[in-house]
């Protein structure tokens, strides 16, 4: 199978644009062609990209927008998104052209896979995600409060979820629709009607013209293609929130069985703290002498990256990397660091700790759950200097 | 005031016991004569005793009973314990010499006080404790789960809480009596009707002869002078379990006001993780050259400490500690290092991370609220070397 015809089968779709986005592919984009609807972005670009090139950022969908298979934007003309539920007036509908014309703003954010780093835990399907569910873009759009202005209208203060769906449809008709509920009070705060990506119109790839972002959340909760947001009092009790998506709220043991529901288990909503170490890449061979590691750090945007610690004998020591402090909360940072090692197989390994406290488990499998989201374990590569 | 009558002043109490208790008394025993009913375990002991010695364990109460401000046991003959709520039969009364012929446990453990460490933050009122609210201890009795057994007693699953109340009467007609509300998992888990501290009978001023005792709690939830047992479906709304030893959901900033609700607070239950240094102290001043480190860390139990590191340049290199692992997930971790330092002045800090990947912020005022519960910042102190 050619690459292109394995990209393409990748994503689903062999519609002209995604023949002419493959077509323009850069040859050290990775390709999973196992599990279709998913692309995964390179390693080596999030290593040289502060910002992560939408030709190149990750795409996993659950379900698709036939026509928003393209690396091109969609139109926003005639594009219509509804508001309803508990809000007055009780049903508001705003049209895609009449967005351009509101103040916007602009958010440097991590869109992260809640799947990302799944290959770290031991014996889980899914997609097998080492660090390429993961990217730092920029998002612009309008605040969902603009448009609440804008349009006159006020959210009940029962409010408790907003729950978002897409103009996208389930993959065959036993498929529930996917949809997702995220806390009012974020929404309300930071979500934006998402019309740019790096400062270009948003591809129909990555979920425009419109698309739900709220930085801070992972991206299961960025819904593509936005139609319609609920205001409810209560969340969602949908397959794709009530079932997947949820880590337990108690630990289990790996490869333990587990009935997800609303009580036992929560969204995986907020992004977990994580650093990730991308030069060098596992398996590197090196010069003996100094060697420069590099890499990046995030969370959820709650507080700022206090400390990215490395070790290269696995634990017995730990020296501080040195960073760039990112201006929006929500990117990641980029840390640098350098060791002189002698000849020998090495574990390098990097641990971040934010001004909450929050740090990263040695071992991430403590978190294990049967869907393998959340990783937040030390990275770790291993190394050969000679 | 001689330190006798300052001691006797602190607890609030003139019985002859006391006066027994306080002619034995260490002169090193911390006397914090401001504030009735509470005594200060001494830094220099918990740095030598693994078990802190139930003469020198802090003391703390909210309110009183008369008989028990003494360090004698008080007798279990005549002692009745209710079991009562939602379990079926619906009264169940517990006389404290059958507890003698049932299977005890024992847990060695941290006893705090949620309070502890309150001084580090910004101009909080209450207590001042720096490190004095703390200490290791062993305590022995019987599980809740056995005397359910031993009854024939069948909880609810409806019940969500259990709420505990002490034979110990308010400090006068205005005030609301004080109970607190455990979840009912970690009771029926781990919750013991406690007759032992360090392997004797349960002095009388620790909470004897029955108290029950959650290993993993603040020293607030281990209720004194066992006389009621409640299994409800929700939380108590009393005084000091709803509005006091809480703490708020979201973060506020040093000196804001809070209104505490139960739905934008929560109660102090779970110990957070600590470490603590306790030589040399504060203000310590040392010869060049090789400098012995000391302390403890500890958590909630629910995961074992993985590191402890401590840093003489103010966070910009940490070492990691040697420590013991106690048997008991419960107990504190002794740890130790050294370094060679230069004369000068230096900062001292200590920081631990727990294999849930949880450590402490390098400001522990980022988690400031009113009444300065659950310091969890890492642990500084400023020594002179000459």
């Amino acid at each position: 199978m050619s690459t292109q015809t394995a990209l393409r089968k990748s994503i689903g779709s062999s519609s002209p644009e995604v023949a002419l986005w493959i077509k323009g592919k850069d040859r050290r984009l990775e390709v999973m062609s196992s599990v279709p609807h998913v692309l995964s972005t390179p390693v080596g670009l999030l290593a040289e990209q502060r910002t992560t090139d939408k030709k190149y950022l990750f795409v996993r969908n659950i379900q698709d927008l036939a026509e928003g298979m393209t690396i091109e934007p969609l139109p926003l003309e005639g594009w219509e998104t509804e508001l309803v539920g508990l809000i007055r007036p009780s049903r508001v509908v705003i049209r895609g052209e009449e967005l351009l014309g509101m103040d916007q703003v602009e958010y440097e954010m991590i869109l992260q896979c809640s799947g990302n780093g799944r290959s770290q835990y031991r014996g889980i399907p899914g997609t097998p995600w080492n660090q390429g569910g993961v990217g730092n873009v920029r998002f612009a759009g309008v605040p969902l409060k603009t448009i609440l202005e804008k349009y006159k209208a006020s959210v009940d203060p029962q409010v408790k979820y907003v729950t978002a769906e897409g103009h996208d449809l389930p993959m065959g008709l036993e498929k529930p629709d996917f949809e997702h509920s995220i806390p009012v009070a974020p929404v309300l705060e930071r979500s934006i009607f998402a019309l740019k990506l790096n400062g270009e119109p948003l591809p129909g790839i990555h979920g425009g013209p419109v698309r739900l972002v709220t930085p801070g959340l992972f991206g299961t909760m960025q819904v593509k293609w936005l139609r319609r947001l609920r205001f409810e009092t209560a969340e969602s009790t949908n397959f794709y929130h009530a079932t997947e998506y949820r880590v337990p709220l108690s630990r289990l043991k790996p490869g333990e069985k587990f009935r997800f529901t609303m009580e036992n288990s929560r969204p995986t909503w907020d992004i977990r703290l994580m650093s990730y170490i991308l030069q060098p890449e596992s398996g590197a061979k090196l010069k003996a002498g100094a060697v420069a590691v590099s890499g990046v750090a995030y969370n959820d945007g709650s507080a700022r990256i206090e400390s990215v610690l490395v070790s290269f004998d696995r634990g017995q020591s730990w020296q501080p990397a040195k960073f760039e402090v990112p201006d929006s909360p929500y990117a990641w940072y980029r840390w640098t660091t350098q060791a002189t090692l002698k000849p020998g197989v090495y574990e390098i390994w990097a641990r971040a700790i934010d001004a909450l406290g929050r740090s990263q488990p040695l071992d991430g499998s403590i978190f294990w759950n049967p869907n393998g989201y959340e990783w937040t374990g030390v990275f770790k590569v291993e190394v050969t200097v000679n």
